[in-house]
């Protein structure tokens, strides 16, 4: 491994961060939040020293390149830029206790959205939008702004590819146009573009803008955190309208949309992963709407009441964003298991959404149904086929290596967490909410309380699987594997 | 799909299963208990006849030999074996409605143990043998007995080949001698042998002959019965602690025995499943004995009841038998989690066990760990090794779809049981449970609860999940498939 390498790549994203911290502490200014201004100073002080070091020590080092370097640069990097973002929260007395304030950061860049803040209304205005615009820089991806933005001398390099590989969500990452710089811009114009719509949407349901902002943020990064204790619960139900429509788009292949700015409208529809998202979501919302509607009920006593309840939250929860408007842990059995699955499935691949992916729930179908017919024809080539082309051997060998990592550290998560003792239900949604970015979790973490009350060791094993479930577990893996800082 | 050669073999089957029919008939006619005898009866003319016509109309077919007709066979066997199987508990009133005595039924075939009767001790003895035989019988596989008593003509066919994969557990089922028949027939030589000598060890302890005769089958096959209504919690110490050892060794895989009969210990002690079996059972009996141990506590107020309970219950557990000694729903969340971990790995390929296999956890392991270094070092080909053998391909990607496949079918069937509106606790670990073919879970289908409450709906649904679970999943799945019913 070269460390100078991975050093000058990231004193540049360490300015970049500093950089973004600016509006955060233009906010606190303008409000006159004395304490969060100095926390600011001093955290953007750190950051900026720290970068300047790092681009003194390192700058002479090559060109990266490898598969190897892209993946821990881009673990690394995510570390870095947590450890440093929490430390706002800490300076300024938000959040006092350093881990509490690195559960907080990790789950905002990892588009989580579980918190151990009770009463978001009484953070510091700068500290709000800090905390909701992680989710926003998390969503698409550090790395992949700094793609956009770097000047690469006009030709790709093979790193890039990886960079963008490592960071960005699926199986199997492809370029839209042949240029990677480019397709980061494009990516980024996207993205920029659907977080404005989303917020004039918000804006004109009368929410105040920095709460509209904020929420536009966590939407499009899909990542959770409200602005408000009780998430969306006391929003209208335009506002909640918006917030369902806006999650389930942002769960979709960025790709998709990019195709449509190309008109080629057919092949969108005929893009077998949208297919499966969307018939996924209508199921469970129609099965949830029937499973919870109650004429008895002061909350889903109507029809209407039951079917945006339920598509809110089949919306959030299957993008892995974490909004909630209803406590879904007083559901029935059946709403509650859909609930899990969706947990599980989550978003589809080249969203900002998290999860197991619906890409990846469609190949493991797929390559079951041919194991199968293995069987039955065992002399027959089986071959597995996506949107008509023929899957990669390789891809599929590795989505299947995917779910074991994912079983396995769901398990080895649980037993740590089971530490403290809290019910096996608490204890089960609390990892699976955070290892799919989702948020809340179900009985003592759900959706009417917070992780407040889990213990340091807690924290940090739910941490790195955020993490771990941002970042698509290799690049993690790999950071514990010996092989991988061996010098060459 | 040859549908007189699949009558042929089920008449066989169905002789057996008639033939075995005659103890339970003896003891219930020793035991003077009229109903049940009557019982027996009836069910074995309708055994008799069915076996009669099906002999009659298919004796001209040809012979099987494809690995289509050995898993519909196979699954086709089982289905037909639980369905005339149940009749006794109707017939004679133990069980009067048929849904519950066809899920019992399976779940003793199965080895599963998880029952709707709460009180045994008041079921007719004749009965009660035939409860617990069914487990014995369903141990080590109905087909592997007929393949060891039936004539071959001194020839292997293909088919018998593929008999033994589709009954046997294990990820690669392998023959121990040349000829399947000698194979199948060594295996129940050792079967018969370890089981008579635990029912000595247990007549030891001053059990009466039937209930020892019934621990003993429910041991050798894993299963789980209990002939007590507290299963063998107010059992002597002695009686748990020789059962903990045999559950163990039930879990181990038969090929060891077989290796220890020709002397190969070394061969034994080599064996990487057989080692991270032990080390996984050591670990997990250390760690939930501390967690569980209390001072205060009347059950695990000793060391020495710590262990013994903690013991007992991960080799119970482990081995998915099922017995309890002590209510584990009432354990902290560590041992909890570790019980629910247990359930999930399961025992060892080529045993009585259930689970997903320790073989399997370990091939999971090493392809995660190969693909992990695929991606370090791209262009170097990587193999998996067991046991100093290279692992074929083929096994590695059945593994993984078995894994898939696995999940898929515990999300599908926690849907449908959870309209039972049950918690997801309770939901959850009937269908870990019954799938995995332990018994007890937790919460309402604990230990000290039974399945007589469920919907009759959730009842086909777990019984079918046994059946997958027993059968490992493919020879139930291909059943689903209509390729697998097309006439050739």
């Amino acid at each position: 491994m070269n460390y100078k390498m991975i050093g000058r790549f990231l004193s540049q994203i360490i300015a970049i961060e500093a950089v973004f911290l600016l509006p955060a502490l233009g906010i606190s200014l303008g409000y006159g939040e004395d304490r969060a201004v100095t926390g600011f100073l001093y955290t953007f002080a750190i950051m900026a020293a720290l970068a300047g070091i790092l681009y003194l020590l390192c700058r002479r080092a090559g060109k990266l390149f490898s598969a190897r370097e892209g993946m821990v640069c881009t673990g690394v990097s995510w570390i870095v830029l947590s450890l440093l973002g929490a430390l706002p929260f800490v300076f300024c007395g938000a959040i006092p206790h350093y881990v509490d304030a690195f559960f907080e950061i990790v789950s905002g860049f990892t588009t989580t959205g579980a918190s151990v803040v009770a009463v978001p209304e009484e953070l510091p205005r700068g500290i709000l939008y800090w905390r909701s615009f992680s989710h926003w820089l998390g969503g698409m991806g550090v790395l992949v702004f700094l793609l956009a933005i770097a000047p690469t001398g006009g030709k790709d390099t093979g790193f890039t590819m990886h960079l963008l590989r490592a960071e960005s969500p699926g199986p199997d990452v492809g370029k839209l146009v042949p240029k990677m710089k480019n397709t980061a811009m494009i990516l980024y114009v996207i993205y920029v573009v659907m977080t404005v719509i989303n917020l004039v949407f918000l804006l004109f349901g009368d929410m105040p803008f920095l709460e509209a902002l904020c929420t536009a943020f966590g939407t499009a990064g899909t990542g959770g955190f409200g602005v408000y204790g009780d998430s969306l619960t006391s929003c209208s139900p335009y506002i909640q309208w918006v917030t369902t429509v806006f999650m389930f788009l942002f769960g979709v292949n960025f790709s998709c949309y990019y195709l449509l700015l190309l008109r080629q409208i057919k092949a969108v529809f005929r893009d077998e992963e949208l297919r499966v998202y969307l018939a996924i979501a209508i199921v469970s919302m129609v099965l949830i709407a029937l499973n919870i509607y109650d004429k008895a009920s002061a909350l889903y006593g109507t029809g209407s009441d039951a079917v945006r309840h339920a598509a809110f939250q089949v919306s959030s929860i299957m993008t892995t964003t974490g909004y909630t408007t209803a406590d879904y842990d007083l559901w029935p059995a059946l709403s509650k298991g859909l609930i899990l699955m969706l947990m599980v499935i989550g978003a589809c691949a080249g969203s900002t959404g998290g999860g197991f992916k619906v890409a990846r729930v469609l190949l493991i179908f797929k390559s079951l149904r041919r194991n199968t017919r293995q069987i039955l024809n065992p002399n027959k080539v089986q071959l597995v086929r996506n949107n008509g082309r023929t899957v990669d051997e390789k891809v599929l060998s590795n989505t299947n290596a995917y779910l074991a990592a994912y079983v396995i550290i769901i398990v080895l998560s649980y037993l740590l967490v089971s530490l403290d003792g809290h019910s096996v239900e608490t204890t089960f949604s609390a990892v699976l909410c955070c290892f799919n970015n989702i948020g809340p979790g179900m009985d003592a973490v759900g959706p009417t309380c917070n992780f407040a009350h889990m213990s340091d060791l807690s924290k940090l094993v739910l941490s790195a699987d955020m993490l771990a479930g941002r970042l698509e577990i290799f690049p993690v893996l790999l950071l514990l594997s010996r092989t991988t800082w061996k010098r060459r």
